[in-house]
């Protein structure tokens, strides 16, 4: 191995001290004291291995190496640094500590490459602190106004331009944060995969081919609120009854849709809502993630199947409304084919994935390629205390990613 | 008939004047100015038929018409006037205006009878105002305590037993509305069906053999919240799900128990309640309702039977506690056979009927006979503004009232 376990546990260790609630998890929001600890950590670190550090316009660190072509488009490499309330220590970390450890590595060995190479760590992905995510990400590409950062406020009334003041940064530059398309030549993010399958299935890391696909829809059901008592069960218009009808087969038709889809009813909310009152109404959110479109649609139209049955036979109403639209991204093909050449290479085994969340990799996959990797999580959890990734397991994801952008940033051929 | 459909008429819509909430359905909580001006017209009315007035230490209002034999146990007859928040003009009024007229209809036929009886007008049975139901039957029971009188308070802090002393009662005396067992004969109370039977089956009057037993559980199902988007399908332990499979079944379990049972689930939480996260935990209440026992322990074993296939299926685990356990009541049966006497000397149509629930008539039950009658609610609807039932259909039930009454009334046999 090319990288250095001790360094990654060290790296994850000291990260972890920056936290505002020790005993009860990792808790780090962007613009705090926590934040400006840990990023001065890893500055240092940048600095030790000779790249160039600086901040961008949103607060994201970045340490440029320089490559050999001049002009040459530039490999950014890592992943966010902050954190949800109560979250644990790798959601995030993982990735930034993947990019100082293969700054490190190149460094010990000397490494020259072609093209330059950005290490970076960004802020507010969780959007733990303002509720505006994938902050650093949206900013690099462009997608943050200025606008937005007095309209995003934290639970104490501060904007983001605010906490960007406090903390040094000039709100007013935000645009300056953005990337031209053609002065980047791909993007390389790790994360912790944030579910059980790579555990469950005993693989040392996952290739991610697709980001999926999300629709949010809602469903109100209608019925007829009556007294608990004094209406016989023949008489009802059962709202929950009915949507209890459908939510109980969604599972059923997610798995039947295929292709990894998934769907959860995560809200439903009754009213009245009284235990001796028939429930008047219900309404439930559907989540459906899959990396085809047409999944998507096919649960949507099994579930509207479902109501209109349930409709005919129990006289309730229905109506469905789409709340989010995502479009599935297809990641980089060529680095797919990379990372699967470097899998074999290493002796690791592999599991082709879904993403089923979000990433700063989505965001960046609309002006550059990308390619990412997810490493286990224990037990599939995440955003707790008990977030844990084994350190031998992360550095296989780390080694297979300092191959994989070393075979980018050496080779010209695979240049836009 | 013996009775008049236009005084019955006037008695409902001068009652609905002392309303709170005027134009937005009938509002008329107990110790307020609403009650002051409606018990006024309900004591002038039973001084015009020469009863004798008097208001018990809970505030009930008695108008009592002396029978011939001396020292005999009296007949007690009426309901309450109060009302819930934005209510309808029937629910309780109709019984108090049944007495009017009953005592009205005696005095101008000059009829005597060997028992007497007390024509009453009882307040707080809804609890709208402090939150304790039943108050007027729960006095006249004696199981109002002197301590209760301080512990419920309305939205604005006063308690009952200043809101008596404001009224001028004493609430010190509440003792002294309790009844003796041996000094009442029987009670009957009509009420709205608050239901949908009797239109449904196009009867005239409900006559109810029983008050229902009612069981009020508490499922909590258990799984495991996890992210929506990276936990597959297969790998979920969701709540939610497992509870719907369970819910979706309860309609058809209620059925099957028979004899009327009725079970509803009125209220259910889910957590942690996030449109991405799979619930980790849902929680709902199965109000179960039945005039056997028996019956509403089968719907409590389906429960847990359909809860346990469930976990083996899904990896959940549940609890159910029984949250309230209200035994039946079987009302007097020789009263019924009266009132189905009278049913047919009448020309009605009736309904052999559950009481689904409470009533004063429940509370009365605890100490004396009871004799329950409904009449028809347009489209089973109640506690709401548009609650109506028919004057000529509310005075059918007046009549079965006023011929049973007197048959209990003059026949020294019934007794005890």
């Amino acid at each position: 191995m090319k990288t250095n376990v001790e360094r990654i546990q060290k790296d994850i260790e000291i990260l972890s001290q920056f936290n505002a609630t020790p005993g009860r998890g990792l808790t780090r929001f962007s613009f705090t004291e926590e934040d400006r600890g840990a990023r001065e950590y890893i500055k240092s670190e940048m600095k030790a291995c000779g790249l160039q550090v600086y901040e961008d316009a949103a607060g994201t660190v970045i340490g440029r190496l320089e490559g050999e072509v001049k002009g040459a488009p530039t490999i950014i490499v890592g992943s966010h640094f902050d954190s949800v309330k109560n979250g644990g220590n790798f959601d995030g970390p993982a990735g930034v500590v993947m990019g100082l450890e293969i700054a490190r590595s190149i460094y010990e060995n000397k490494i020259t490459t072609k093209y330059p190479i950005e290490f970076i760590a960004m802020i507010e992905e969780e959007g733990g602190r303002f509720g505006s995510g994938l902050f650093g990400s949206r900013a690099m590409v462009g997608k943050v106004s200025r606008e937005q950062l007095d309209q995003f406020k934290d639970n104490e009334g501060i904007s983001i331009a605010e906490a960007m003041e406090a903390f040094g940064l000039d709100p007013n530059k935000i645009q300056e944060a953005a990337r031209r398309p053609e002065e980047i030549k791909a993007f390389f993010e790790l994360h912790i995969e944030q579910g059980p399958i790579l555990e469950h299935n005993k693989k040392d890391v996952g290739i991610v081919e697709y980001i999926v696909a999300i629709n949010h829809i809602e469903v109100v059901v209608k019925g007829r609120p009556d007294h608990a008592g004094t209406t016989p069960m023949s008489m009802r218009i059962d709202a929950l009854d009915s949507a209890t009808k459908v939510i109980s087969k969604i599972s059923a038709i997610a798995k039947e849709a295929g292709e990894g889809t998934v769907a959860t009813v995560g809200v439903l909310d009754v009213s009245p809502g009284a235990t001796n009152i028939v429930p008047g109404e219900a309404r439930f959110t559907v989540d459906i993630r899959s990396k085809k479109q047409e999944c998507i649609e096919k649960v949507v139209k099994s579930i509207e199947k479902a109501l209109k049955e349930t409709a005919k036979d129990n006289k309730i109403t229905y109506t469905i409304t789409e709340k989010l639209s995502v479009s599935p991204i297809k990641l980089d093909e060529k680095i797919i084919e990379t990372f699967d050449k470097n899998v074999k290479k290493l002796g690791f085994s592999k599991e082709s994935m879904l993403s089923g969340a979000g990433h700063d990799a989505m965001i960046m996959a609309g002006i550059t390629r990308v390619g990412l990797v997810f490493v286990p999580s224990k037990d599939g959890r995440s955003h707790c205390p008990e977030e844990w990734t084994e350190y031998k397991d992360l550095q296989k994801g780390i080694e297979l990613m300092y191959h994989t952008i070393l075979d980018e940033a050496v080779d010209v051929e695979n240049e836009g």
